[in-house]
This record gives structure tokens, sequence and C-alpha cells, in this order.
């Protein structure tokens, strides 16, 4: 839909299409698919969205109806190199595997086996990946890093906790994607009693600190929560639990930590004091305070990262395909 | 020395030698340098050693005198392609810092500082390249498995508790390398009471885990404790907390069980059941006991993984600079 209305904008596509194109500004789809909505935007990594919509999370049907409209009526912005989606999961990352693109095992009703590829391809024929959002938004942030950082780790404290490893500037795939906000804390002792509320490990990390956990265990969200309250420091043990596990196996040099609860800012300079604390000085390179002051950081993106990182997949599927 | 001793032997280096070598096998050198031995060798990874030394690990003059005169003594075999080193840690892995090749901070006397790879090229002039002997295990495990495997864990369960990681058939290096060995665990309730000998965490993995501390806990090694041992389970409860991690980060698509506490046979069954349990069906490709059957599995390698991986790493140094 959206070629033909590039040519109904005077924009003839064919054989010489992309060579014009490059001499003007190559923009790129991105679509950051969250649980509950999905942000569509038209842009780059580089200069940033052109434009964009939010689109509550329906069934697919419904819900990519809107995507394909925002992405027709945009169409006056320019051709559209490559679209890029960072997903909600468990989704299949492996580019060589049947269920590439496929939502696996979600409790979300109707989205369970949903091809997000193939719903883009219904709409518009140009390059396509896709990753979870949480290594889409570790690529952003490598990005953002410059070249110095191509080890990193990008952790969303939300509605759940998700996390994204890149190595050597790739994300990591393995079996599945890493599921790493499910790992297995020791318990803080002034939550003593509480069960948790992930539904396969109960009191797994995502269990105790993400955001539902922290309205069931403290009948508030963390933004009501006064500072004196116990709150804080539960937290920041877990999530600190978190950014040693990250440090012992993936060594990455630069902890990220984003999402909804981590907007409460009085928590990470918790988090930084008792991950030094727990290391007690034995990784190289996150030896003491001041590395945590320069490894475990907020967000560098100046939009949402896992919506810069759908735009880098973007532009990797166009070269890829290019 | 070795390369002298080559042209004694009767056949003359020179800018033709390497091609001269082409026609017959190449050999390769492997350094596994432990905190109580070296193991020096000669061969390759596919077809093994063709002479291996066991030198008891004194100080580094000492120590590295026997290494030299091993590769002297050896040198009727053939000329040397390259040397690759698979060391205890802490040691520098990043081929483009200052202390690259460098032993890092260790409680063993005389080798914090001592630049192995220097070492080494002060008796022969051929490639070299070093990574952690656990890494390189990693590595080696990769190679055996074939090309289905590229995201690999290798653990070691000894005198500590070392973990290798490889993604996408590379050794991961971040800011240092992989420490997984010291992530925190949660108390088994048979283990109450025992503080863990960990010098910098008490009690992590390691702490908790490794041969010193089963020794410390119940008074004798793994070895001789009784089927009916309470510490069958615990030690199985830790080492699965590992194996859970290291699937929720890296998402491996194998984690090998090494080192001398893996010899009781009776512990692999046990791990596979309880990281299962504690999964509970989460990771797409981990989700039962045959899947942690097919995943989780003694060393493939038929000489010792570190040491079949220092051939590699000579191998890689020696395609590098060639």
């Amino acid at each position: 839909m959206s070629q033909l209305a590039d040519a109904d904008d005077g924009v003839p596509l064919g054989e010489g299409a992309a060579g014009r194109m490059d001499q003007g500004m190559t923009i790129y789809g991105a679509i950051e698919a969250g649980g509950t909505k999905f942000v569509c935007a038209l842009g780059t990594a580089e200069t940033g969205s052109l434009r964009t919509a939010t689109i509550p999370t329906r069934d697919p049907e419904s819900t990519f109806a809107e995507v394909a409209a925002f992405f027709d009526g945009a169409a006056e912005l320019g051709r559209v190199a490559g679209i890029g989606i960072a997903s909600f999961g468990p989704v299949g990352v492996d580019a060589a595997a049947a269920d590439y693109g496929k939502i696996l095992a979600t409790p979300k009703p109707g989205w369970e086996g949903t091809d997000l590829l193939a719903r883009v391809r219904d709409f518009l024929d140009v390059p396509l990946a896709i990753d979870t959002d949480v290594n889409a938004a570790a690529l952003a942030e490598v990005a953002a890093a410059g070249p110095e950082i191509s080890q990193l780790a990008y952790v969303t404290v939300g509605t759940g906790i998700g996390v994204g490893l890149v190595t050597d500037g790739r994300a990591v795939h393995g079996i599945g994607h890493p599921e790493a906000g499910h790992v297995l804390v020791r318990r803080h002792p002034a939550h003593e009693g509480f069960a948790g509320t992930c539904p396969f490990h109960g009191d797994c990390l995502e269990g105790l600190a993400a955001g539902p956990a922290i309205a069931a265990a403290w009948g508030a969200p963390a933004s009501e929560l006064p500072a004196a309250h116990p709150f804080w420091d539960v937290e920041a043990d877990y999530l600190a639990q978190l950014c040693m596990t990250l440090f012992l196996t993936m060594a990455p040099q630069r902890i990220v930590l984003g999402g909804g609860v981590m907007q409460q800012r009085r928590l990470l300079p918790i988090i930084r004091v008792r991950t030094a604390q727990m290391l007690g000085g034995y990784v190289q390179g996150a030896r003491d305070l001041a590395a945590m002051e320069r490894r475990i950081l907020p967000p560098a993106c100046r939009e949402p990262s896992g919506l810069v990182g759908a735009y880098l997949l973007a532009k990797r599927a166009a070269q890829a395909e290019g």
C-alpha cells in the first residue's frame, strides 16, 4: 500500500527508485510490539522519528489493520527501505528456524502462533527483521554508547522484567532469546512471606520485583511509595543481584536499566551501591562504586530504546538484502 | 629453541619452510596453565596429542623453564605453527589491551602480573593466543559438538567453579571474562549454617559447591561420601541453579559439566531433574527432562577440553597471522 501511495505522491517506483532515494534520506519503519500497545514509527535511529502512532494491542487482526493504516498514511514521507520489529516475547528470533517471527507460548489471548513478519508482509513488501524488544533496545543502547561499547545488557523493569544482551555488537540468541528477568534471587529479609507473582516460578526476580509484584507486596506502585518505605532497599537489592549475575556471566561493559519502575530515580544509586557490595571487588573493571557509576546507567537513547532498536533492525535487514 | 632444534633435525627453516610443512602435518602447541599443574602438549585438536607433559605449578621462572624444555625436547615432532594457552584466571583476554596475556589479581604467590605470552615468546617465536581454561574448554566442546551447536557453556567443578561461554562460535569477553562460578545461589535447607569458603563472597556458588567447600561442609571429598548422604541433593541443587541462570541469560544450546567433582556420575541425573523443575517449562527448548538430557552433558572431548581448546586457540592464532 505504501509503495502505491508513494507513487501517488509523484515518486514513481521502479528500478531507479532506490538510487534516487539514496540521494535523499533513507527512511525505515519501526514497530515496537508490546503487550499493551504497538508503537509504529517512520524515520531512522540516527535522526529520530518523523512520525509515530501508538496503537492499543487488541487481537492480531485489528491491531495489524491499524499498523497497516499507519504505514499507508505515512507513505508521503518517502519510500520505506525496511521495517524492524521489536516484539514482546517469547518470539522466534532465529532467522533460520520455522518459528522465526512468530509469537510463541504466551498467556496473551489470540497471539500465540501469530506470525508478525507475515502480518507486516501482507501490507508492505520490504526487507524485515525481528528481535525481542529488549534485545532491540540493547542494540540501540550499544549504538548510542559509541565504539567503546560492544558488550551490553539492557534491562527493563515494568509490568515484567526483560533483559536483552549484546555481545560483539550482536544480540544474543541461543535456545530462544535471553529471559534473565526470571533468574532466581535471594529473598530480602524485609520481604519474607511474599509468595511472588510469576506464574512459572513464583518468587523469581520478575515475581518479586516487577510492577505487579510491587503492587501486590506493598499495596501501591513504586511511584506512590514514600522515600522511607522499605520497598526501595528491597527492590534495589533484587535488581543489584541481577546486575551481579549479568557481570559474572556476560561480563557486559555496560548495564542499562530502563522501564517504568526505573523512572523512580531513587533506585539507581542504591542499585549501584548494592551491586558493588555484593561483587566484593571480584570483577576486574567493576571493582567499586566509581566503576558502577560508569557501568550501570539509565537509557541513553532519546526515543524509547526498543523503537530505536527496531530502526537498527530495519536498516540491517535492508543492507543484508540490498 | 625449538626452531633451532628443528634445523638440527635436518628441516632447515626459512622462507620455504611453511610451504613444506603444509605438505605434511601442521602441529600446534597447547599449554593448559592451571593453579596446580601445567599440561603441555603438541598435536592438533582433531588428531589429539602426539606428546604431553605435566609440570607442577611452582613459581613462574622454574615452571616456564620446564615448559621451554618440553617444547625444546619435542622439536623432533615437527615445526610448531602456533601455541595456544588455556590459563587459570583472572587473566587478561582482550588482545587489544595492555594486560593481554597477563595474570591479574590472584592469591597465587608470585603469579600476579606474570606475562604468560612473553614467557612463551622467550623460547619460541610463533603465533600465540590465550584465553581462560574454561573459555578454551567451551571452544573445544563447541568444536566437538558439530555444526548444530554454536552457543555453549562449559562448567568445571573442582577446586573452584569456572564457567566458559561461547556465543556464535566465539568466546565471551567483556570487562574481563565470565566468572559465573561466583553467582549467588539460594541456600539449600540441608546446608544451613555453613558459611561458605569463597574469600570474596563467602557463600556464592563456588563458596558452597566447589571441592574445598564440600570438604569443609561435609568433612570428606565427594568421592568418599555415601549415596544416601544429603550432599548429593545439596550439590545438585546448587549446580542446577547455575544451569538455570545460564539458560536464562546466555540461552546456551548445550551446557557441559566437567571437572573433578562431576566425575561422580551420580550428580548429573539429579542436576538435570532439578534444572527442569526450577525452570518450570519456561524456556523454549529446555522445557522438560528429555530436553535436559540432550542439553546438559558431560565433556565430549577425548582429551581434557581445556587442552583441546588450547590447540584451537593456537590454530586460530596461526591462521590470523598466516
